[in-house]
C-alpha cells in the first residue's frame, strides 16, 4: 500500500460550524421533539471535484469528533484516524474530498446537551432532547446539502460511525453511492446494553453529576466518567491483545505492593485511559450517546428490514476483527446476511488480529489495502 | 441423580466462630504483616464420623460466605448452594462431614477490614493487612485443625473458592485427599485484573468511601460499590446467557423512553443486582478479595510449578463451563496441563452450558452429577 508516514499529510486544518436549523425550521427528531437552532462542527479534506462528485463522508465513534487528520490549528492536536487520510492513503485528499462532522449531541463544537438552550438562556444539560442515529444522520444529511454536495461517493464509519453509515445509505439512498460499515452491529447485543448501563450508572451516580448541570456548579463528574470510560477501554481490547502488552507485568515494581497501589501494569494503563478521557469528553455526551447506540436497530423483523432495504441503491463493504469481541465477527455477518437476502452488493472480510475493536482505527495493513482498494475504485467509475 | 427439591434439607442452621490465633500467637501472613486475634465464622453440616475422616471442605467465591446451605437462624436466607448439600446431594450429608469458612479479610463473621483493629479501638478500614489466598486457606487450616479433623476427604472451590481449594494441595499436601478447582484459573489474565481495577477506582472514588473509614461517618460508598457489582455482573454471564434471557426486551414498557428512563430489562436487571449487593456485601472486602485474587499466581514459571507440585499428593476434578469468558475453559486446560506435567491424577471436564461463569453455582445436571459421582467415590474409599 502507498500509505505516506507518520503524521499530517493534510497539514494544518481548522474546525468549521455550520449554522444548519433554526427555532422556526427546526431539526424533527425520532422522538417527536424538535432542534433548533443547530449547529454541526464539521472539517474537510482534499478539494470539492468541480462536477462535485468525490466527496466521502466519514462518520466518527462514541468518542471521536470532526478532526479526523491534520494538525489542528487552534490545539495542535493530530486527527484520530490522521495516517488513513492524505494524498496515497487510504481516503487519498488526491482523489476524494474527505469530510467529517461531530455528531448532534457531541462535545466537540456540534449542538449537544452542552449547548445554551435558547428556550432557558443556560446549557441544556438533560433538558437536550434525545438523539437517535436516524437524527445525527438526518443533521448531517443538511450539512452535505449546506455544502453543496449532492451525492456522496461514499460513507464510512467504524464502530458507532458504521451504524451511522449504514443508517446513510437506508434513509438516503439517492445519495449514498457506497457504504463502509467496519467493526460495526445492527444492534446492541443485552451484553452490549448491560456495559452501557452500567457507564451510565457510573456518570449519573456520581455526586459531582448535579442531574446533568454539573457546569453550573464548576465541576464535572469525573470520578464516573472515568470508571465508564476504562470499563469501556476494557471492551475495546482483546483478552488476547491485553494478554500480550500488559500480560501479569508489574508498573514500576519487583514485587507486589501488598496495598492498593496500582501494582500491574493494565491497572496504570486503564487509570491513565481514565484521566485522560474526561480532560476532553463531556459526561451528558457520553450519555445520550450510549443511548443512541442503544436505540439503534434498523432490522428489528423481517418486514421493516424489507420496508428499509427496498429503496437502498448503494453497494457495501462491511468488515470486521477477528479479536473484536465488542462487536464480533457474527454481528457483520448478520449484517451481510440481511443485504444479501434483500439483493444487495456486498463485499465482507474479517480481518485476523488481536488488536480488538480497536482495530478498526488502527494500523491493520490488511484492513487499510482493502479499504483503500474499495475507495480508490470508486474513483474510477463515475 | 438423586437430587433432592427446592430449599434446605439440612433444616434450620447456625454460623459458629472459632477464635484461631491471639496478638501473641498471631497469623503470619504472606506480606509478612501478623494478624490476631483472628476469628473464622464457619458453619458445618452432616455429621463428623468417628474416625473423623468423612470432612469435605467448601471454599466460597468472591462474594460467598459461611451459609452454604440450610435455613439460616438468625436470618431466614437459605445457603447460596443449598440444593448441592443434604442427604443425596451433590455433598451428601448421610456421607460427608461438610465444612465452610468465610474467608478472612471477609464481611459475613471472619475476621476483616470491618473487624476492631485492637491497636487503635477503630475498625480496621484499609490498616487491614492485605491477605492472599494463601493466607486465607492458613487461616482454614486452622480451623479445620480445631475442628479435629485430621485430613480432608476432599476440598471443593468454584471461581475463587477454586483457587483457594488448589492452594490447599499445593501447601497441605498431607491434608488433603481430593481437589476440586470448578471454573477458576491458575491465575488472572490482563483483562480479569483490568476488570478488578475499574471496580476498585468505582468504589474507592466514591465520595463516600472516606479512604475506607465510610462506617465511621455512617454512610457507604454505595453508587460504587453498585457500578463494581453491576460490571461484575457482566462477567459472571455469558454474551449467549444474557441474550437468552433479555435480548433487546424493554422493561414495562411498549416503546423506548426516549429519555434516561430504564428501558431495557437487562438494565434494570442490572441495577436491581447493584442495589441488591450493597445491601449484603461491604465495600472494603471487595477491595481486599480482589486484590488477592490479583495476586493469585502459584505457577509463575516453570520451575515453581515443580517446586510447588513436588509433595501434592491429592487427586484433582477440574471443572468449566463451555460459555464461561469470565474464567474460560482453555484456563482450566492450562490447570490440568501443569498437573499432568507433573504426574499428578486429574479429571477434567467442560460442561456446556450458556449460563456462563455463574454456571458452578447452578443447576446444570451433567455438572453436579459429575461432582456429585467424584465425592460418593471418596466416601468408599477409605
Amino acid at each position: 500500500m502507498a500509505d505516506g508516514a507518520s503524521g499530517a499529510d493534510v497539514g494544518v486544518v481548522e474546525t468549521r460550524f455550520a449554522e444548519l436549523f433554526t427555532a422556526a425550521d427546526p431539526l424533527r427528531l425520532d422522538s417527536g421533539a424538535t432542534l433548533g437552532p443547530v449547529t454541526l462542527a464539521y472539517e474537510t479534506y482534499g478539494t470539492l471535484a468541480p462536477d462535485r462528485g468525490n466527496a466521502v463522508l466519514i462518520c466518527h465513534a462514541l468518542t471521536g469528533d470532526a478532526h479526523v487528520a491534520g494538525v489542528h490549528a487552534d490545539t495542535d492536536k493530530v486527527g484520530w484516524w490522521d495516517d488513513f487520510v492524505g494524498p496515497g492513503r487510504v481516503f487519498d485528499t488526491d482523489k476524494h474530498f474527505v469530510v467529517c462532522s461531530n455528531v448532534i449531541a457531541g462535545c466537540s463544537g456540534s449542538t449537544g446537551p452542552g449547548s445554551l438552550n435558547p428556550a432557558t438562556g443556560r446549557a441544556y444539560g438533560l433538558d437536550f432532547p434525545m438523539v437517535t442515529t436516524g437524527d445525527m444522520v438526518r443533521a448531517q444529511r443538511a450539512l452535505v446539502a449546506h455544502l453543496g454536495i449532492p451525492r456522496l461517493r461514499a460513507v464510512v464509519g467504524g464502530s458507532v460511525g458504521g451504524m451511522q453509515a449504514l443508517q446513510w445509505a437506508l434513509d438516503y439512498p439517492d445519495v449514498v453511492g457506497s457504504c463502509v460499515v467496519v467493526a460495526s452491529t445492527t444492534r446492541l447485543s443485552a451484553q452490549n446494553i448491560a456495559f452501557n448501563a452500567v457507564s451510565r450508572q457510573a456518570i449519573m451516580s456520581d455526586p459531582d453529576f448535579h442531574d446533568g448541570r454539573y457546569t453550573e456548579h464548576d465541576v464535572v463528574p469525573h470520578r464516573g466518567l472515568a470508571t465508564a470510560r476504562m470499563m469501556a477501554h476494557i471492551t475495546y481490547l482483546s483478552e488476547e491483545g491485553l494478554q500480550l502488552k500488559f500480560g501479569r507485568s508489574l508498573q514500576d515494581r519487583d514485587r507486589v505492593s501488598y496495598g492498593f497501589d496500582r501494582d500491574f501494569a493494565v491497572e496504570s494503563y486503564l487509570h491513565h485511559q481514565g484521566s485522560k478521557f474526561v480532560r476532553r469528553f463531556d459526561a451528558n455526551t457520553y450519555l445520550y450517546l450510549t443511548k443512541a447506540m442503544d436505540y439503534f436497530d434498523p432490522f428489528p423483523d423481517a418486514a421493516t428490514a424489507a420496508r428499509a432495504l427496498a429503496p437502498v441503491t448503494s453497494d457495501f463493504l462491511v468488515c470486521s476483527f477477528s479479536s473484536d469481541w465488542r462487536f464480533d465477527s457474527s454481528r457483520s455477518m448478520e449484517l451481510v446476511e440481511v443485504l444479501l437476502r434483500h439483493d444487495k452488493h456486498v463485499a465482507f472480510q474479517e480481518f485476523t488480529t488481536p488488536l480488538g475493536h480497536d482495530a478498526f482505527l488502527l494500523d491493520v495493513p490488511p484492513y487499510k489495502a482493502t479499504l483503500k482498494a474499495f475507495l480508490d475504485r470508486r474513483a474510477e467509475v463515475p
